[in-house]
């Protein structure tokens, strides 16, 4: 549905593969490679347009970040923001992220972010979301011992339930924020959600779990 | 300090000497003797004026409740209000949750409720909060191993911090709300504090963890 045919989106992501990676099942293992540098690799799931992804890389250089989205036309956004952006350490894959562990090694990943995820909030649906415990299983696997994983969302119900989530799947929180925003915090790089929703005066729930201990 | 002679205050609890533990210490590892059935024992750590206590002893009559509140004159509008609720399964106790252990055998308590506890709001006297984890190895040894610690409060900062430090202390957490009234749970009794700070519209927190899994 959402990736019926766009032959537009289809030609401007071809024209793009050298952000775009074309074929991310055969990388597992070998990220790297698709980097100038060898370095720490980040990974961002819904990337969408891809702003957060942009920002992150000019200001951390010396990590090399991974963007998952699986709408095209979406896609497209992000891969124009990473063009602007000029910054060399960012690779994009338009795909669904449904089984991590066809797509990277064991420990191959330093860290994920899950920035605003789509909510599901009817009970029925929790199995989809990116909290739910069979992404748990597939993130505990592809993270390093001591990777890390960021969430942010200004989705209460959402984050009440990855709070305990994470918690029941004996991964750590480090640290919990109820008013990101309010904390000033210098390194906080806003996606297009976060954005909308704190220009609304809403407030930006932010927690950020460790792996193993 | 705060327990400076009252005598009054000293005369009005000799004479409720039913409802106070006297030698509270003495009773370590034998409390279920202090109740007139042995039934769960649920524990309140700083229970104030008593309106929580009162309300859950008068709710669930298969409980034993006891609840340990440091200030004098403050307990005495606890032991009035266990009074005038006429229950049974209450039992008070006015000294200083110090160390519980001093105080309770291992695996002793079922059930430990912080309410609104002081929030400490400054870095260097964060040791003194109730959810530091030196008060959390107590909590830990004088619970069951499935014993549970329901934290409410109206404190952002108190309730950040907790969250996190159940967590890096390997406890679990089985639920969390950010909005407690909003769910309208008919089970949840109003300490006084919830009271006051949700009739000013203030959102209550509430978390429900696990000791061990
Ligand atoms: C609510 S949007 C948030 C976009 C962006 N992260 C932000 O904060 O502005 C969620 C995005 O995640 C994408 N998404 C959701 N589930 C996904 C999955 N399983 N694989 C890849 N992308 C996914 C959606 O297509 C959508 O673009
Ligand atoms: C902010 S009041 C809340 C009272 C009540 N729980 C409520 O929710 O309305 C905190 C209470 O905890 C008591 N308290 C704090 N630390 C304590 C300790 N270590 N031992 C016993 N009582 C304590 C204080 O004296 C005070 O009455």
């Amino acid at each position: 549905m959402r990736n019926r045919n766009k032959p537009w989106a289809d030609d401007f992501l071809k024209e793009n593969n050298h952000i775009l990676a074309e074929e991310p099942f055969s990388n597992k293992g070998n990220w790297q490679q698709s980097f100038s540098k060898k370095q720490p690799l980040h990974l961002e799931i819904g990337a969408g347009k891809g702003q957060f992804i942009a920002g992150m890389a000019e200001k951390f250089p010396e990590v090399n970040f991974l963007g998952i989205e699986r709408v095209k036309t979406v896609m497209v956004g992000a891969v124009k923001k990473v063009k602007t952006a000029e910054v060399e350490n960012v690779v994009l894959v338009n795909e669904d992220a449904k089984d991590l562990r066809d797509m990277f090694g064991t420990d191959e990943i330093d860290h994920i972010y899950l920035n605003f995820s789509d909510p599901w909030p009817k009970k029925k649906h929790h199995k989809r979301r990116l909290t739910h415990e069979t992404f748990l299983e597939q993130y505990r696997d592809v993270l390093k011992s001591d990777g890390r994983i960021t969430l942010k969302t200004d989705n209460r119900s959402l984050f009440e339930y990855s709070l305990s989530s994470f918690s029941k799947f004996g991964m750590t929180l480090e640290d919990v924020t109820l008013d990101l925003h309010e904390l000033e915090d210098e390194s906080n790089v806003m996606t297009e959600y976060e954005q909308k929703f704190s220009a609304k005066g809403q407030p930006i729930y932010r927690c950020e779990v460790i792996n193993r201990i």
